[in-house]
């Protein structure tokens, strides 16, 4: 097979869940059927890597030293909402239910991958909520076994530092009916019903 | 979101397979922890781009005019094996079985997803197979519709031109139980039984 081929699919098994024949495919069709795709990407990755870090203030992607979102002042600074990832913070923010700021951890705390406490940013995230203006700290994270265990370390030791720490509701969907929720979820709404 | 982050999104769809979720979570997950990879895939792509061609001959990718099998004066060149695509070719290959040339299609008639004749390159593969030197030309394609349907044309016209075509044999898989294999391969291998 000819080297730039082998190249771009080795290049291609970079991207997380793609294999060797999901890469095959890929190269194969953008070289028969979208070179200019293939361009296009190319330029994009670069461009990304060069000018996207992350902001000072929430963590998040950004090209500036400071997001959007964190030199809004038309928000309110006194709640701040650790959340995953950009993804769950542009959910959030679709709500139109939430006018605080956030700090995005860009992972969640998963010892088995070795994503300890540095790889998302926990240090920052403690001198951030600690400001003088951050009163209550919202817990976003996913309620997966790994998502709570990181609300759980983060919960504690902001709890320690004297903030007001909450985390999402946990109960029944908009639009579920019982019989088909998990009983995990109903044992929740039952215990956690107002 | 980052203008550049955004466009890494639209590039990554440019993938077949991948809608706007799987390449967010590829975007994040390279700017997040591979930029490496980020980079290495950039170039590897535009590189492909530049110096990957179709052989002249057979039609297969490569970076020379002709390709290194097209080239090797050890190959039988009275026989052409007609294949869908490269990874057909290295299947085909590895049997160690046949030591014929090719000709790769770089897919399948499909009019529904409007790819016709000139598109699978079958001018080409006909002024291939007609060149004096090539004896026996082997149909190789799918054995689904598309691939059926392909194999049907090829043939169709290549016995006009008075050429001896074959098909790759119709029967049970090497470790197949009868019980479980499917009526239609069954019947077919009664009827072409030796």
């Amino acid at each position: 097979m000819a080297n730039s081929l082998n190249a771009l699919v080795e290049g291609l098994r970079r991207l997380p869940g793609v294999g060797v024949k999901s890469a095959s495919r890929m190269a194969y069709h953008l070289l028969q059927r979208d070179r200019e795709g293939a361009e296009l990407l190319s330029r994009a990755l670069h461009e990304a890597v060069v000018n996207v870090r992350h902001c000072t203030r929430c963590h998040t992607f950004t090209e500036a030293e400071v997001c959007s979102t964190c030199t809004d002042v038309q928000r309110d600074a006194s709640r701040l909402c650790v959340i995953e990832t950009p993804a769950d913070q542009s959910a959030v923010e679709r709500t139109a239910a939430y006018k605080g700021l956030y700090f995005v951890l860009m992972g969640k705390l998963s010892p088995l991958d070795g994503v300890g406490p540095r790889d998302i940013g926990l240090d920052k995230l403690f001198a951030r909520a600690t400001d003088g203006v951050v009163e209550e700290v919202i817990l976003a994270t996913s309620f997966t076994a790994e998502g709570e265990a990181t609300a759980h370390v983060i919960g504690e030791a902001l709890r320690a530092r004297g903030l007001k720490v909450t985390r999402l509701a946990r109960g029944l969907p908009v639009g579920s009916e019982l019989e088909y929720v998990d009983l995990g979820t109903i044992a929740h709404a039952l215990v956690e019903r107002r």
